[in-house]
């Protein structure tokens, strides 16, 4: 499989012409940090997924001005020749830090940060956002359908309400990461390794001259693959009757109806419904399969309401992450050290001022592996018992670590020198460790409506350079 | 500039389940049409604006299965070896019909009709429905913006929050035709060819040891397109000052300041006072640029206010299709006639039954060359004065024609033999056409809140086929 080619022209202008700029000032060699981070959780949820690392690690290896790119440059009338020159040898020779894919984070921690001389990581930051802010935010919606369809299973078919052709593989991939085991997108399938499910359109019972006839005519052809869509003439008194009598003649030639599918009118009555007249005849391993404009919150409706569905085909509310809070993550990309010392924006509005300089990001958990919080620290300062954390954005709030914890690192070196420290890890790897992180989650972090606030601190010496550089910024 | 290969695997599973079934049954190769349409306008609005077709046509023209497809398939033991020779073999050879891009189009007309043997017509559905509905939603989420900002240009910079790479060129493309001038994505300019913009970001600010010092810097870069971000410190005490010092500066060597940028706070009375600012200072002509969650309710809020921007750059709520009605539209693809014979999906839900039978659409205009209403009808059947017609929904509802109008037809047979019929126009002359059109359309159907809904109606030719047809069905 290869990799497609990203063009370092998917880029805003601005990124170029600063670029331009720093290289006319002699300063496009400086070494700069820029970190990733987002400032409100999607979905007014309690979390988000980490997801679009590797993809955007591939864009990074891979990034290089052909000859076409440099001659449509010229043609802008915006660029010096030395300029050109210089972006015709350009590569990314810097290093990223970032945790591991499916990790769940949270508002004002980075999740990805950069060192690089000041072009190069100037240059990468719409395309690190293009990726990353989408693939978590799809990530995220994913794991909230999966944990909202209990043991459900879930099935992604977004393809025709993405945004184009990848935008699609973004959502499966991303949507694979969340806790999705399969999807409808065969290209996705081949591509990421995952497993490809579908039943049919309405269109295959229309093309024949009644139901049961379609229903025969499918199940001649896939007999052991068989799930039968039920809405198309009328899903009670017709659709069921007929897949029940297919079910029948199936089995007579020793084979068993997979499934039915639901994909119009209250889902949750008519999989009762069907549920039951499956059982009466006798096919209590038919599995009920539905859709039609399912998120989380239609999904944990169905379940109080008793609906008897086992598996959910989520589409278009998944692949545009529709819902409150959804629709885009608001990553941002901001530079916080050059020339190695620390930079802070400091604005009117305070909830848009910046964190300065390099940090680590601390997870705290305790004895038993349960994640009690996150801890932002500069270099070389590790949370401990006792110690003083303050407010990401509100300096005046502090609490004190009262805890017994031991904490772990979350941002890696995942490229260096412009090269991947190690291999990508595989998808299913990738969603397992999401899953468990979950787990490990404080229970109400997880609550898909009015979330407990996760905490993000702080260190005492973060406080204090953020501190120095407020007083010396107002004077 | 090459086409990105399309894969015929950017399809969902069921497509190549269902043609398996047909090729099984020997019915691949049946004449059948397929409607594309949607039953509700995005955004609650009273129009869409049709995009996306050059693309799609682009794919139909060059979708092949190569090998790596064909042994991925093989690998997936669902498919018989006949079938997948088959496949190896599949050429789209049929038909398409449909406007041309910018044409405003509405709720339950044909946007888009395929003729081809039933194979062929099915295995294209996904891709097609990908390509236009997310091309067709972003068209239409452009035009509302661009007419609620008057006179003032829009700034497309959506790359960022869009979906993954191709999301944001696809965004770009459409948007362009719905009106916006310019785009902020360099690829996009090279490969549609539309002017590219762009400011500087804020950490072109940080980066210097002060904000007069970077705008210096900056300017003396672009002395002739400088545009200059004057919230990282403080709008209206720092970023206005030092932007007008160095408007001074640059005119006493022969430059003019290009414009200003806001990027936070309150964007109507930001944009007065630095107007008038600006004015006081000397500079009239320095442009004022907007941005900051922009969409066209927010652009129409800032101009009654009094706002004074000339550039709105326009991001996440453009490249996501935000606010109500929005996100995605639920373009369908219904099978209408086979061997032939129409047919129509009959459903408990009225509202989801379909229009039988191939059909054209007219547009109807009265002599000034305002739009009245369209006519869906059935072949060779023209609209006339004194004609009843029908809801296309509601059998019960009827109007008569009483009008005086022209008619035109509004599916042009844009794909014969699997070859496009003519060369794809260029965006440019799409955008020009998308206004025109759009400035004929009723008054009342362009307000982007609670809009009069424009009259669709079928012919009595097209009723009675589906009085007929549901007769037969309910027998």
């Amino acid at each position: 499989m290869t990799t497609t080619r990203t063009s370092p022209l998917l880029t805003d202008l601005y990124e170029l012409t600063m670029l331009a700029g720093y290289h006319h000032h002699g300063m496009h060699r400086e070494p700069a940090i820029f970190d990733l981070f987002f400032r409100e959780t999607p979905f007014h949820g309690g979390y988000a997924v980490f997801a679009g690392l590797e993809p955007a690690l591939d864009a990074l290896e891979n990034l290089r001005f052909n000859s076409e790119e440099i001659a449509y440059l010229e043609s802008l009338n915006l660029f010096s020749a030395d300029f050109l020159d210089e972006l015709a040898r350009f590569r990314f020779t810097g290093s990223v830090r970032a945790p591991k894919e499916g990790t769940p984070v949270f508002a004002n921690e980075p999740i990805l940060s950069v060192e690089a001389p000041l072009a190069e990581a100037q240059l990468v930051e719409t395309l690190l956002l293009n990726i990353i802010n989408f693939q978590t935010l799809v990530a995220t919606k994913a794991a909230r359908i999966v944990r909202a369809a209990g043991e459900a299973q879930v099935l992604e078919f977004g393809l025709r309400r993405s945004q184009g052709p990848d935008g699609a593989m973004s959502v499966a991939r991303a949507t694979c990461i969340g806790g999705v085991g399969s999807t409808s997108n065969v290209l996705a399938g081949m591509k990421y390794g995952l497993p490809v499910k579908g039943t049919h359109a309405h269109s295959w019972v229309m093309a024949f001259d009644d139901e049961l006839s379609a229903f025969r005519a499918y199940a001649r052809s896939f007999p052991d693959s068989c799930i039968l869509l039920v809405d198309t003439v009328d899903t009670l008194k017709s659709g069921l009757p007929n897949a029940i009598t297919v079910a029948r003649e199936l089995r007579q030639q020793g084979h068993e109806l997979l499934g039915i599918r639901l994909d119009s009118g209250d889902l949750a009555w008519l999989s009762r419904q069907a549920r039951r007249m499956l059982d009466e005849a006798g096919f209590p391993g038919v599995r009920i399969v539905a859709s039609n404009e399912l998120d989380e919150e239609v999904i944990r409706t169905i379940r109080e309401e008793g609906g008897r569905i086992d598996i959910y085909g989520v589409g278009t509310r998944l692949a545009t992450c529709a819902g409150r809070g959804g629709g885009a993550l608001g990553g941002v990309y901001k530079l916080v050290a050059i020339r190695n010392q620390p930079k802070m924006k400091l604005t009117a509005d305070i909830a848009k001022a910046t964190l300065p300089g390099r940090k680590d990001v601390w997870r705290l958990c305790d004895e038993n592996g349960e994640i009690i919080q996150d801890v932002i620290a500069t270099p070389g300062e590790q949370p401990a018992r006792g110690m003083t954390v303050y407010d990401p954005v509100n300096p005046t709030r502090y609490r004190r670590l009262e805890e017994n914890f031991e904490c772990r690192p979350l941002l890696d070196t995942v490229m260096r020198d412009g090269r991947r420290t190690r291999p990508a890890p595989s998808l299913d790897t990738l969603a397992a460790f999401c899953h468990q992180e979950l787990d490990h989650l404080p229970q109400g972090t997880l609550r898909s409506v009015n979330p407990h606030r996760y905490k993000v601190s702080i260190s005492p010496a973060l406080h204090e350079l953020r501190e120095d550089l407020r007083r010396q910024m107002q004077t």
